[in-house]
This record gives structure tokens, sequence and C-alpha cells, in this order.
């Protein structure tokens, strides 16, 4: 298993300057107030694909070789891996072929489709999803792109960080999501660069789906089956890769519950104004609910993403 | 009746360029590609208060004397004025006072009451509301800030348009959605600076409360009454000095059906990822629905606010 590196995330950076947003920071005067300290939000809903995963899958894709770009690549995707690789392939010229769970919601399969890629939708189970991603590969020849067991996925998530950095200065604390691992391992590289390690990141995951923090704690991977949280883009189980790296770095994890990822999720609508999935209110469910000392400090949070069916407001 | 003019705006911008946010311009490439034009939306739901009105009601409490400071301000609103002047009365360091009708949603309530207005509460009608505040007015000598029936406050929502101008070049097409007026004769004052009346302005209504377009078609203030529509922001009448200035400007006037606001709303929150309230979507359906004809063209649009009850999302 070949472990990415905190050179891979800058050369990431300098990679990807061209190809993503460098979206906007946010904040909140009065979450300030609240916290008596400073919140620096990266507001990665405006990243292109509405999610910090076009950083991940852009690196990938851009380190291709020309053999491999002609056969293009796949990957096996509910979520916002699968709309994030289908944008990058497009703006590079690849065919992409996304593996879908049949029961997909019908507004993410819409938005791969919409980026060009090729569906095939299969049984509703990983095992499922991961044979059918192989006989692509095997027909095809196409190049499968993990959401985030992958080096370079791993290190383009790191570059959020990076960007945040430069634009507010020396952080004190920065908080990710953690689902498969990839951005939290990601920046956990990022801040090795920038702060030699000096400055803790805190994982937070959903309460029903604490398998990182279960795993780190224990020190073997133990994956979760099917958590049912709100937070979908949380409900994979850590990948060996962050995994390793997570555990290499001593990143706690802390742990929120549903309702406060509700809270935390309406918070950020209605306080920042910026739409973002569950998943992305999960650090700051860890914030307003003070699972973890902040008082004076400059804190980072990585808001993950933005992609939720937003039609459901009408029918309240 | 005395109208402000163009210079106003140009000093307004002045004054308020400490004192407001310098909001972020957003842009869609679907949208573009799908139009075949460039629009620019700037993205007043990251206001201050949560929508443009901060600056109108900061242009009037920043101009009074320091007699009618030490009496405080009063509004009769339940709407994004009443914060907007509940804020800016804060920050000025003023007593404020907002009349609002016991119908208000409770959100917009807690709200203004954040911001440390004294609220009293009133029957459901104008009258009721206009009464009121008149009390207010005679009990305390505090001044009365019109929603868009002001000079000042016409002046200050015209400065939005002169950011969107300086930021991102000359513009071709500006479209506002019209309540009271307010910010479109703003408008149609900034855009005289800015292009000698040689860029269009169109003003967007709902097909159901269209009062400033039979005003403004038959020459006189042709009031509504009590529209139904889902843009609550845009349910009040045109007002005087708004009706003057866009009678004088040959402003155009649009309508939308309800199901086109609603579409738009959900299309600015899923693909610009921006909470905005349905009354700031009805531009955006304008140009959705092809209501207008755009080709070609460098387009600015005023997203004008975020203030929406997203709880109601959840219950989805």
């Amino acid at each position: 298993m070949s472990l990415p590196t905190a050179r891979d995330v800058l050369q990431a950076a300098r990679r990807l300057a061209p190809w993503v947003h460098r979206t906007p920071v946010m904040r909140s005067r009065t979450l300030d107030q609240m916290l008596r300290a400073q919140v620096f939000f990266k507001c990665e809903s405006f990243q292109r694909s509405g999610s910090f995963k076009y950083r991940g899958a852009s690196n990938a894709v851009l380190q291709l070789s020309a053999d491999q770009r002609a056969r293009g690549v796949v990957a096996h995707s509910s979520g916002n891996h699968a709309q994030a690789l289908a944008l990058a392939a497009r703006k590079a010229g690849l065919a992409c072929t996304i593996v879908m769970p049949r029961g997909s919601v019908r507004i993410k399969r819409q938005a791969v489709e919409g980026y060009g890629a090729r569906i095939i939708l299969c049984e509703n189970t990983l095992a499922a999803r991961e044979a059918v991603a192989e006989q692509v590969v095997a027909r095809t020849g196409a190049t499968l792109i993990h959401p985030y067991d992958h080096p370079q996925v791993v290190a383009g998530q790191g570059t959020a960080v990076l960007e945040l950095w430069e634009e507010v200065g020396p952080l004190e604390l920065v908080l990710v999501p953690v689902g498969g691992g990839g951005l939290a391992a990601g920046t956990a590289l990022a801040l090795e660069h920038l702060a030699a390690g000096s400055v803790p990141l805190v994982g937070v995951e959903p309460e029903v789906a604490d398998d990182a923090r279960r795993s780190l704690e224990q020190g073997t991977l133990l994956p979760s089956s099917y958590p049912a949280t709100i937070a979908d883009g949380l409900r994979t189980s850590l990948g060996r890769i962050p995994f390793a790296i997570l555990r290499r770095h001593r990143v706690p994890i802390l742990t929120v519950s549903e309702e406060a990822i509700r809270e935390a999720t309406q918070w950020v609508w209605s306080r920042l104004k910026v739409v973002v999935e569950p998943s992305a209110a999960v650090p700051v469910a860890a914030l307003l609910q003070r699972k973890v000392s902040v008082e004076g400090k400059r804190i980072g949070v990585i808001l993950t993403g933005g992609n939720v069916d937003c039609s459901r407001w009408w029918s309240g």
C-alpha cells in the first residue's frame, strides 16, 4: 500500500490550481461571539460538482497516462465522488462509467448523466458494486478511481485546507467530517507541511457511524455496516490508506448525534446562507455542541459539499 | 415628494462602504451555456441581516441628526426591512422599535429580537401597522424609516448594482424583483450614472402580485391587496417614490408564475448553493422561462436575500 505524503498534496495544489474553484471562505459573527473564537468556513459547496470530491477526482484524472486516458475511468459510487469524477473526466475529455446502486436517488443519477458519464445500475450492495466495476475494468481497460482509498485522491483532498490557510493565515485547529477518510487524511498531510504537525486536526463522525473512532482507538479497521445516519456521505467505512495516515498522525475523532447534525445543517443554511448537505454540517455540530475546546482559537472548518435534494423544502 | 437622484446613490455607496458586506458574485456555467449569455448573480443573501435591505436601512440610519439618533427609529414590517433596520440601529447604537403583525412567522420575530430591537405586535392589517407605528412616533419622537417609500432607503438599495458593475465590468441588462420598488428604483438611478440610461433594467413580479406592471402601464398607482404569492417579500404594493422613478425611467415589468418562482428558487439552491428566499428567485424565473431576450448579453441579477425558514426542509 503506497501512502501519499505532504509533498504529494503540494504537488496536487499546483496541478489543480487552474482546474478547481478557489472556493470562498465565510464567517459568522454570531458564532464567533458565542464560541469566543474565530471560525473560518471553507465552502466547498461552491466547488465544481458541488463538493470537495472534485479535487481528489481531478488530481487522479490529471495523472493518467495517455494510454490510460484513452481507456477512460470508472467508479462505483452513488454520491459526490460519482459527480466529481464524471465532471473531471468530461473536462479532461475522457470516457467515464459510474456504477450506481439501483436505489440511488434520481437527482444524483441525473447529475451524473448531466456531466456526460455512462451509468450502470447494479444491486444495492457494496459487493455488487465492486463486482460490476471490476467487470467494466476487465472489459474496457478503464482505470478504477476509488473515492478515498487512492493516494492521488487523498492528496487532492488535502488542497482545500492549503487554500484556506493561504487565504486566512495560520489556524490553530482544523475540523473535518470523516466518512471514508480521504479528506481527513489529505488534511492531515497538508497540516504536516503547514505546521509540522503542531496544529491539531479533529475528525468528526455521526455517533451511529463511528467506525473511524473505533478503528483508530483499537488500532485495527472496524468497518460499519450501512449505518442509518442522515449524513449520507459519511455512511461509508474508513479506507485503508486514510486509516494508516490518520493513525500515524494520531487524529482524534469526535462523534455527534443525529439531532445535532440536523440542527447544524439548519444553522449553516440559515446563518451562512450556504446550501450544505448534512454530512458537511457534522463538524459544525461538534462546534455548536461544544464538543471541542475552541476559546481564543482560529479554527478552520471544511464545509464539504452541498449536493442535497432541495425539492424536499417545498413539501414542508 | 422628494425624489432621490443618481448622485444620492453614489454618496450612499461611499457612506456604506465600511458598513455593508461587499457580497460575492456567483456564476453558473450551465446557465450561461443554456442561455448563451453571461449571468452575474450579486448574492445579497450574504449581506448583513440576510438581505439587500441592510443597505437602505443603514443609509437612512447614518444620516440621522444627533437629536434624531437620541430618539431612535421605528418601522412597521414583518420582513427583511425589520431585520435590516434592527441590525443597522444596533450597530449605530440607536434604539429601534419594530411594529409587526401578530401573524408574523416566529423565526422572523426571533431574528429581530436577536438584533436587540423592541417588538410591538399589532393586528394583521396595513392600517393597524401604520397606526401603531404613528403612535410610537408620537410618544417617543422616533424617526419612522419606511421600507421603500424613503429617498435615502431607495438610494441605499442602488449601491448593490454599483458594486456588481465595479466588480464584473459593464453589464448590458439588469434584472431585479419588484415589491415596494425600492431596489428597482435605486438600481434605475445607479444605471443612470453607470450607463446614462443605455442599459435596460427589467423589473420582475409574481403574476399574482403584478401591481407594479399594472401601475406603470396605466400611469397611476394601483395597489394590490394581499396577493397570495410564495414570494412573500413581494406582496407589498409599489411605493410612490419608486413609482415616480420607475415611470420616469420607463422600466418594463415582467411577470412570472408561482410554479416558475418555485422552480427558480430550487434552481438557485441546487445549482448556485446559495440559500435564497422565493422573492429573490423571481428574476431567475424570468431567465429560466426565457421571458426576456438575453443571447450574447452580460446580465446582472440581484439575488435579494435568503431569510427563509430552513427547518421546513426536514419535514420533507
